[in-house]
């Protein structure tokens, strides 16, 4: 096994993939914008996005200093080594730039997206599904490229030991996912308080249409798709990514103590990426195609580059291990993904039952269908996590977990990097949801020709689709991710100045009252954040509405189209409120595991995370599948079914859809960070908790 | 230590306690039950209920007749003792004949209440919290009575080991738990149907008032209080009561292999029931009493009990056990009760600011009083789960957990048993609640003078503050006898066949993959199991939606008064529906540890259980208490908040209380049996599972 030869292998990659990526957002900004009203409005949307991103990221700067300060303290005392604190900035600088990239790119593309819609869906499909590869490879190849110049540095620059090379490459891991946390939540939290905002005044009260240039948060609400939507799955797929790399890394050293058990999720994930390039150019369609031809084209794509994943990984797992069986492993993970997306789009999308009994259950008013939509959310959790049990246990057991509990966790961690070995391409499809979904705003404000607003649609209901998979992916690997940094964690603790700490651990036994009420804790965590963030969107929301009914009120002419809406002060608010209200969760995943590793000691900090990561991933799953039902319910109800458009059933499904939206774009996806940040955190403390815990 | 003497105390115990109740009884029926139509209305009532019950006894044993033969067989292949299947039996019935005498002595009761008071608040009272006490004696004597006849024959009779004992015994608890399901999802799912299509279509559609008699639906819903909240109430606590004893005294035995061990739950049962009888008498008012002296009258009940129980447990602890470490962990139950009660007071009293804030969300909309009952629920899960891990961590080791896993386990169980030994008089505080809900329903029915309601409504918000009390037992005690019910699980597979089969259950290490993979599967089930009965509570509510505006359309007169709406109808639908809805849930709960524990084997059930127990609390608290915020959020609106009765406001407010009506009346309180039944399954079934599983 050459060493070097695999840094090679990921740098180029990792270059491959940026490469693509600018060659793409080349072919994007080559499009027209389109008339001057389309222009001005996506300068606008741009302005907002930027202004928002530029003073979110002052705000978390303030945190990663003083972070840094905190690691540098504990590097100066012998209690991590001194490349963490550097390490953890770099996984921040990373992933809020793969965010603030796909930002960028999104908002470019949005006018775009919708001009090219004027000359055909073809035409929209290829700058949106460009706009999304941007954004895709942009995420992965920064993603391998900071793994790999921290192992170059670590390993070859420093010739750390492998042990302490992953040690190092956890922490900044847990850089990105703090950064990962503030822009999904503070995204988040604007994108819903304006959406929320903008439907409760305008489209319930005032009785505008969605998008309509009269309403005062329109633009406000087109910014926060980009901060949202955009940037925060930007930083948090950055995120999962390379937590799932490095996990697996950290376990591999565990298991086999040889680098090529680190070299074998580094290549996995860097064929992954070529094999997403080429998958790439299989999205193609002729002029005309209908919606089920555009969707056919988009999964040939991902499901070739898988199939090339799949072939490809086979003879690599041997020439790397010397034997096959850990391969299923990996394809148990790729599977189960494509499964746990089947599932998603099973419990949200208007093709099947539950969401078009949802919305039938409209027509006994708005309870009831609050009722149904939680109740699908909920009982959506069970064939998710029954592939996950079976995806961990076939991981585990393959690998040699029936020996070696070391090599069945690696197992696992393999797993989620096969999960997101097609990140590419799954993320392309993906992000080019909420361009075109800006695309429509943008027809929408812009007076265009209505068969543009129906071709930006037909693309964003696709995005729908090709969402719920993604979100598979997302949550699916957080699962898996979680688990490895589990054993991560327990691992460093038995490694710590030599192994002097590892009777503390040793009885991680479930009934062991500290195992258990960090069970208990943990399992509370993702309930607090949730309602957290859910009140933080409730609260920036009511600003909104009142700033909205007061322009309404006080602007006169503004409903004539006389007068302009004050676009401005909405994003401003809602640029306030958000930053403000992200802060608090944030602080809450990064302070516990620190305290209850110093109250309960380190079992108690495994059962805190073993704890929310069960609890996590089923509110996760919930949250976003009760979101999604009520929004296709919804949507169901607007194509004419059940009373159609402006029916009492559609109000109720409206507010349906308003409840579901913090649930599925703020609370749901955060929590998939959250429980691998606390993680993180728990491994980078995990030094000063052992040394200074009180049990 | 006499141990004949013991068997005598619990029995003395429990014939004052059922002797009691007979007096009490005998005092409410005393009472006269007032004019000719409320006779008229209170006989409807008592036959909807009692028919409702029959049927649903009708069902039960069909259910009962199969277990008890799957038993049987099991039993006489030697994987049960053959006392086990008529252990089941008795806990079955015990459990519904607790819930049958609560609701037959509810349902005389209502009508004498409301009779009452017409001649004064103070009369009311005193005819409510007699019927109280009659169920909270009944509960209490009952369980400690089939405890006192088992424990006398196993042990004297055919002189058991201890052991052996205290495993027919934890099979008793299966069969109160599996009825208590039956009777509190059957009667959740009644009650909340009939309650939500009532005020759907009479309220909401319609515009008559509460209770109004041309609502069809409006008998039913006096029913359904009576079967849900009375006779489901009863089976549930019977339940808790019995559960937390007997696994107390499993796990004494396993920790102390001496008798004296159970001794000690017992005594303090004992104790406590005769405590409570005594606090009783404390629950006097001078005519004329304000609400506030009628509370403190019933805190000074229930609080001087407390006191005394706590008082003369700590000699009594001396003597059986020789020494005091253990008293602090039945106190620490005792206070983490009241703590847990204080803190759902807390979250859903409209006294403090979570619910007000709750009802000023109103004025931006429904969606937002949605969003933020949601978040207030889930926030409120924090302080409970703080309180039971302090609990735990508290009996644990004042009980010598730190030489002795056994003894501290044991320590958990007592905490619960502390917690629940002033059951007698909470749940009589308790019980009333639904009493004077009714007493208010009949008067209104009856065309009685205003004042009359208002007194039996200033009972009812009374009986809020005391139900609050009393569901921070029922939670805390649930969430503690799971712990310990899991405890006797794994003690049960390392005694089973002497030993045989101990090496399957020496892996429970939070990180072995069966164990985790148990833990996602149980964190799923309440989960599953609220998704299941929210949706029985829909289908039944819509059934009922669509019967009550027939009767509106079809039925010429109804609105003045000139024809008589077909009440029976109505009653008979939400009987029809809930028993149709109860089986699958329940069998659920019966079914799934054995497959888990079938596939995974004994690790993978003990996770299940670990799982089942933190998420099934934290769903229960969650639910609970968005319910009751939502419940009270609205009172508070028609108090004259932020716009009174008949606002926009008011309406948001009434669609938060319908969504919360089967959170904190079906599917919240049916979790905490759950959790309990699926370890009562697992214990029962070990024998089978140790020897058959696959893993």
């Amino acid at each position: 096994m050459n060493e070097k030869l695999i840094v090679c292998l990921t740098a180029v990659a990792s270059i491959m993939a940026l490469l693509f990526a600018v060659l793409k957002a080349k072919k994007v900004l080559g499009f027209d914008e389109g008339t001057d009203a389309m222009k001005k409005i996506s300068l606008s949307v741009r302005q907002g996005a930027n202004a928002y991103l530029n003073r979110q990221y002052r705000i978390v700067i303030i945190f990663f200093a003083v972070m840094f300060a905190v690691l540098g303290i504990m590097a100066l005392n012998g209690l991590l080594t001194g490349f963490v604190p550097f390490a953890f900035l770099t996984g921040g600088f990373f992933s809020g730039l793969s965010g603030f990239i796909g930002m960028k790119i999104a908002t470019s593309a949005n006018a775009r997206t919708a001009n090219a819609c004027r000359e055909g869906l073809n035409k929209g499909l290829r700058v949106a599904f460009s706009a999304g590869s941007v954004m895709g490879f942009t995420v992965v190849g920064l993603g391998l490229l900071d793994i790999t110049i921290w192992l170059f540095l670590l390993k070859f620059v420093f010739k750390l030991e492998n042990a302490d090379v992953t040690g190092a490459m956890l922490t900044f891991g847990m850089g990105a996912s703090s950064m990962a946390l503030f822009a999904r939540v503070g995204g988040g939290i604007f994108t819903k308080a304006a959406d929320v905002g903008a439907d409760l005044v305008g489209k319930v009260e005032a009785g505008i249409p969605e998008d309509d240039p009269r309403n005062p948060a329109v633009i406000a609400d087109n910014v926060g798709d980009n901060v949202g939507d955009v940037a925060g799955m930007g930083a948090d797929l950055y995120e999962s990514y390379v937590g799932s790399i490095i996990s697996s890394c950290a376990l591999g050293v565990a298991a086999f103590k040889d680098f090529k058990a680190m070299a074998l999720p580094l290549c996995i994930a860097a064929v992954g990426v070529l094999c997403s390039i080429i998958g790439t150019f299989l999205v193609k369609t002729k002029e005309g195609a209908s919606q089920k031809q555009l969707l056919r084209a988009l999964s040939k794509g991902t499901n070739f580059s898988a199939i090339l994943i799949a072939a490809v990984t086979l003879p690599l797992v041997y020439v790397i291990l010397g034997n096959f069986k850990i391969y299923f492993a990996i394809l148990a993970g790729l599977v189960a993904g494509v499964l746990i997306g089947q599932s998603t789009e099973y419990y949200t999308s208007d093709s099947y039952k539950p969401t078009q009994n949802l919305a039938k259950s409209s027509e006994t008013g708005t309870a009831t269908i609050i009722i149904s939509g939680l109740s699908v959310g909920m009982l959506s959790t069970l064939i998710p996590i029954v592939i996950v049990s079976i995806c961990v246990l076939v991981a585990y057991f393959v690998s040699g977990g029936g020996e070696s509990a070391a090599k069945g966790l690696y197992g696992i961690a393999l797993a989620a990097v096969g999960m997101l070995s097609t990140l590419g391409i799954t993320l392309a499809t993906d992000a080019y949801g909420p361009v075109a979904d800006n695309a429509g705003g943008i027809a929408e404000m812009a007076g265009l020709d209505k068969s543009v607003r129906e071709r930006t649609d037909a693309l964003d209901s696709l995005g729908n689709t090709t969402a719920a998979t993604g979100k598979g992916f997302a949550i699916g690997s957080a699962a898996l991710t979680a688990l490895a940094l589990m054993a991560s964690y327990i691992d460093k603790i038995k490694t710590i100045d030599g192994g002097a700490f590892a009777d503390k651990i040793t009885d991680l036994n479930i009934n062991n009252p500290t195992v258990l009420i960090g069970l208990f804790i943990g399992a509370c965590l993702p309930f607090v954040f949730a309602a957290l963030t859910m009140n933080s969107v409730g609260r920036a929301a009511q600003s909104v509405v009142i700033e909205v009914r007061r322009q309404f009120k006080e602007i006169k002419g503004i409903m004539t189209g006389e007068a302009d809406a004050d676009y401005a002060k909405c994003v401003d608010l809602c640029t306030k409120s958000s930053l403000h209200e992200m802060v608090l969760p944030t602080l809450v995943a990064v302070a516990v595991p620190v305290i209850v590793g110093m109250v309960l000691g380190c079992t108690g900090v495994v059962g805190m995370l073993a704890g929310a990561t069960a609890s996590g991933f089923l509110m996760a799953v919930f949250m976003s599948n009760s979101g999604g039902a009520w929004d296709n319910a919804k949507k169901y109800i607007e194509s004419g079914q059940f009373g159609g458009k402006g029916s009492d059933n559609h109000k109720s499904a409206v507010v349906g859809d308003t409840v579901g939206d913090p649930f599925k774009d703020t609370s749901g996806p955060s929590i998939n960070i959250l429980i691998k940040l606390l993680s993180m955190v728990s491994i980078v403390f995990a030094a000063l908790v052992v040394k200074f815990s009180l049990l």
